[in-house]
């Protein structure tokens, strides 16, 4: 597996002309808000969505203006959920550094995500680029539909694989499969390209969902920064306790949603359940679907000639089921 | 002075239509938001915003589907500006019923804000709105960024008119320009008029605010359900106190945005800057510009052929400076 430092290579300067260009698209006469924006902006996370959205522009014609308005305006959305989410989450650390509610207040930082979320949706109108917003709408309505679905605390136990899988592609894939989309349509004029590149997308963002559903399962706090059992923390079900569920003994599923449901869950209860996912296959079944994504990621990529950007989103999709960060 | 019932009768009918047509755009797959969305609508405030859309629009032609796509977007956005702002002012109670984020919690309501915010913006988006977006662009980034604005703690005590002006016209004005101009937009091609329409929405804005801004100087909680001097308890520094402190003796001054700035207010301290504003002209001054900004908007309907539209459009003026409610 290429190391995600690799897998950008071949938009190295790229991807360094739209860090320029995303600062300059976030100056505003508002000292306050300049100053938040800067110091939010100054931690790079990933990057995957612009990194998505350059290797399709660069896969279906070429890396332009447009690529990184549509670079923009993903980015701008993305933070704007990460500001957002750490409000919800009274997360104290983004990126290693204090959150926005945490080093500001609550209330500058919806008022910052607002902000964002706002200019997400709009930079893309002063550049006339409807098409970029028509793709977005899907993905930014889908956003905080499927976090809502998730809440619903009369379903919360009782999900099912499909209504998991629906909350995901919200969640996470909706607005990979717009970045890939918004490369395609920068660079290219083919409705049945921007259609591949768009379900190309889907697929990568289910796969790097269900991997980050994984994390709570198989690795240890010291690689990704994050304590094992987090999300079970927070009762969130996700897969590998679905299916676990699902499969176990159903004594032990009952005892389990009970204990879920009902009480403060401690290390011991944590480790118990961890154990009981791995034993009933939680693990392995999430595993193969992740790859089962890729694999369809990989084969709409086949039609697309050979190129340094084929090659990049090929690992880029192997990256996303190994990666251990 | 017509109530606002009265003003509204040109438009009984289309309101109805246009309160279906709303009910409609809101509808949802997911359960949860289905029934926060019916929670929030079934109590309905002044309607101000369609109002406005739909008046432009019978003032500038004729009232369509095109104008309940652009009420429909500016009442989005403005019910999730209050949604967000009950989360971020911990506020109880919305038009009687309890807050969304006091009903729920603070999460749901950061997130069903977010989903009605894209939704608006989006909505148009579906039905082929680019102008209604243009528009709409300007008042959602500057209704964010004046908000940060007024909370710049280092400049917070220390803002001149100028400063406030454009607070005022970012947090309010923008937006109902924005409804003025839809309306426009949608009953009428000529672009001179749709200027004319968004600057007589922002005079008439100004002079909304500046009336609401008034209501902690001159109202009694029994009148319009908020306690008097509910701004300076939250030490919003509105023009009524600003123009006082500027014209006021300045040891009185000084003494006045010392306590303002280091204590929490008591009610005798309210009551005396309460008293120091009336003496010092803040309150007469905040009214004459209010009249001033609404023989602005009033001046700007002089070109137009008169109407029912134009006459509720000119005693919506009166009713915006003469309101205690």
């Amino acid at each position: 597996m290429k190391i995600l430092s690799e897998i950008k290579e071949p938009i190295g300067s790229e991807l360094i002309e739209f860090n320029e260009f995303f600062k300059k698209k976030l100056d505003t006469d508002v000292a306050l808000l300049n100053i938040i924006l800067r110091y939010v902006t100054k931690k790079k996370g990933k990057q995957i969505r612009p990194v998505l959205v350059l290797l399709s522009a660069g896969l279906c014609g070429e890396i332009s203006e447009r690529s990184y308005n549509g670079a923009s305006m993903v980015e701008l959305l993305h933070t704007a959920t990460l500001i957002h989410d750490d409000v919800i989450d009274r997360a104290k650390i983004r990126r290693g550094i204090a959150s926005v509610n945490s080093e500001w207040n609550n209330k500058i930082a919806v008022l910052v995500g607002d902000y964002l979320l706002s200019m997400g949706l709009l930079s893309s109108i002063d550049a006339d680029e409807f098409k970029f917003l028509k793709s977005t709408s899907k993905a930014v309505g889908a956003m905080s539909e499927s976090e809502l679905m998730s809440l619903d605390k009369s379903k919360k136990f009782k999900i099912d694989e499909a209504t998991y899988l629906k909350i995901i592609k919200g969640k996470t894939a909706t607005l990979m499969a717009t970045c890939c989309e918004i490369g395609a349509i920068s660079a290219s004029d083919d409705q049945l390209i921007h259609k591949k590149m768009e379900d190309f997308g889907m697929n990568l963002g289910m796969a790097f969902q269900l991997r980050d559903d994984l994390f709570d399962y198989i690795t240890k706090q010291s690689i990704i920064g994050k304590p094992v059992g987090n999300d079970l923390k927070e009762k969130k079900m996700t897969l590998p306790l679905l299916h676990a569920l699902e499969n176990g003994e159903s004594s032990f599923s009952k005892k389990i949603i009970k204990s879920i449901k009902n009480e403060k869950l401690t290390k011991s209860d944590i480790n118990y359940i961890i154990s009981f996912v791995k034993e009933y296959g939680g693990v392995d079944y999430t595993e193969n679907l992740a790859n089962k994504y890729i694999q369809n990621s990989k084969a709409l990529l086949s039609s697309f000639p050979e190129s340094k950007y084929k090659t990049a989103l090929i690992d880029l999709g192997e990256f996303v089921i190994n990666r251990s960060t």
